[in-house]
């Protein structure tokens, strides 16, 4: 079984069109807080920890840019009330209740990365950046054409922003090395389908010096 | 390479709970038109076939409780006007170009599903069932709890649509073999990916079943 | 002029059907922050004060039946991001810089409210209570099918709390007595418009009544 | 009983601030058809009528400078499925029924629009153009940042329109001749409200102008 299959399948087909970048990009690091990346956590993986250089490197040249960049955090109420219905039920079961909790440290973002005063934090409950957050009001303020995707999981918060994105009719790049998942196998086969389906997978040397291209604004 | 390791891992982690059966379901049946279903269109495969059975024994069912039911189809302005921005451009380049035109009979349902007057159908522009369209409008008139997702594709459309309707705080049910995929392999991967998720894949025979057990509304 | 002619001719025109009460209501308290009620904030006014004492009794009632129960507040960040885009050039203007800060005491809500542990506090960006935020899928998390809307502004916040609920396909009840705007005119005005198109606008009486009828979950 | 001092009032507390126009604008032109243009039909009304003229300027230098162009309309099915829910409810009573059916001719655009096949037509179900469709993702793929609102009616659809606009980030504009309502007094009345809130009211003149000064893309 090989998932490369599936792309010179779907590629035959029509999908995987290139999408490219566009004038006026932003940067969002999805999920890069202890919730993710401690082993300790129920949700962490030490799989994940590669991606913090590439994601560093892209930050670096973002700054130097002055090109808007966003964080992303999941946290729920201690009240748990989520945990009741459906979105608990599917995410939280047994060992993974509490991974979460607002007030527990676990959705801290990692302290390497620095977040600045004008760099938003966006907290959200679901997979993707832009589901039930300001996010898009904050790109479009900002006149944004093109969303650099980094952080984790491929498989759930990065496909699923990568999906809103496109959905929303952005140029949408996922930077290949600065995103990871878990479970490798799941981060081959999704990578595949997002290339495929609604961003462009790019070598996070191409995104570098793409974001390095732009005058400063 | 196997992907119930995902499965597997995933499970290890506290993902893939059961969300379970609501009490007031809708059925949506996605993009069962000829746009997918016809070898001879660029984005249709004869691999699709085989849910049309599993589809119409939910439907049989579905009638007989009143079950709400929602057709989706795909369909862009043959202008093309979105085949220049950042969807066209993934989604429809080269060969796929007039796959969904409006105007063309690709985007008719499939005669066998008989849809009747009183059962939407859904003109989308994206994967979801959700995106840019009044569909959550229709479930919360009808106080709907619990969606049933049958048709195609898998990795995409399907996949798309569950995730929404977990998101939006539904139970949500994907019927495992009234759903397919051109890629027997993107089918199988994304169908895990969705179990451990966003919804509770279920056999056919069960959503059959569950659906004969209501009362009549 | 008299806006009761607005009512007059509109209801002569097919608007201003009854919506009535649905089965399992929520109620939402509406920005009863200090922001709003203290005559020393830029956008408070003491003419709002008379809504807390209906709003409490709504309150009261609603607990004693288990009806879920939200309150919001808003609150920009200390940044000032969004001061530079369209909403903050409309919104916060000169002096009203500064009224609606995370970090200051001015978004909290009213001490009075009495708000508890399983009582969720939606921090919005926009006027509905809806946009931007999770509100959506706890309303369907919850199986609501009825939103009862209290609070402040009638011209603002209310209106458009009580617009996207009317959207969401909710039975949407705006409570006379129990929302309130600086101005008196504004009120009476968008109150009308609110009942003509959008929400039942119920005596506070009928609210208490209908809830206190519900049994107990 | 005089709304200007509303106005006053709101613009003492720090509302009403001016956004100004952006750099990509596109035109909206709300809810044009028979339904709401003729007194024949139970929504219409005469007093809407002096609103084309206006229009059609500003269509004119729109076009000229090849400015993004959008059309609503509102249609329902002749299922009447809505009509059971509360969005029926308030909306249709009574006499109304029938009036947005989608096979009727009434949700047609007046024919001096002179349409054109570039010119995307969006058809809504509720009064923002933005609510259940795909007029956000066409904006952001034409990158435009700049929205101006015609057509009627003030209290309904334009109003709603602007706040969505508002809300989404965009320099939004009404131009206030190319704006009407079968009742002057709710007019009047929105139209400050919408000048307090969400957009620019702006003389027609000022936005042909302003259209005038592009470069023709």
């Amino acid at each position: 079984m090989d998932y490369e299959e599936v792309r010179t399948f779907y590629l035959s087909r029509g999908f995987g069109g290139r999408v490219g970048y566009g004038e006026r990009p932003a940067v969002v690091v999805i999920d890069m807080a202890r919730s993710w990346l401690d082993e300790s956590s129920p949700l962490g993986s030490a799989n994940v920890a590669g991606v913090m250089e590439p994601i560093l490197s892209i930050l670096e040249t973002a700054r130097s840019r002055s090109v808007p960049i966003f964080f992303t955090t999941m946290a729920f109420d201690a009240a748990g009330e989520e945990a009741a219905g459906p979105v608990g039920r599917k995410l939280l079961h047994t060992s993974a209740q509490g991974a979460l909790e607002r007030d527990s440290a676990r959705p801290e973002l990692d302290p390497r990365l620095a977040r600045r005063d004008n760099e938003i934090l966006i907290e959200k409950q679901r997979a993707s950046a832009f589901w039930g957050t300001a996010f898009q009001g904050h790109l479009i303020a900002r006149r944004v054409d093109t969303l650099i995707i980094t952080g984790c999981s491929t498989s759930g918060c990065v496909r699923s922003t990568a999906e809103s994105a496109h959905n929303a009719g952005y140029h949408t790049i996922v930077a290949k090395e600065a995103v990871g998942d878990r479970s490798p196998l799941a981060h081959q086969c999704n990578l595949i389908d997002i290339d495929m389906r609604y961003a462009d997978v790019e070598p996070t040397g191409n995104v570098v010096r793409y974001l390095g291209g732009l005058r400063e604004r």
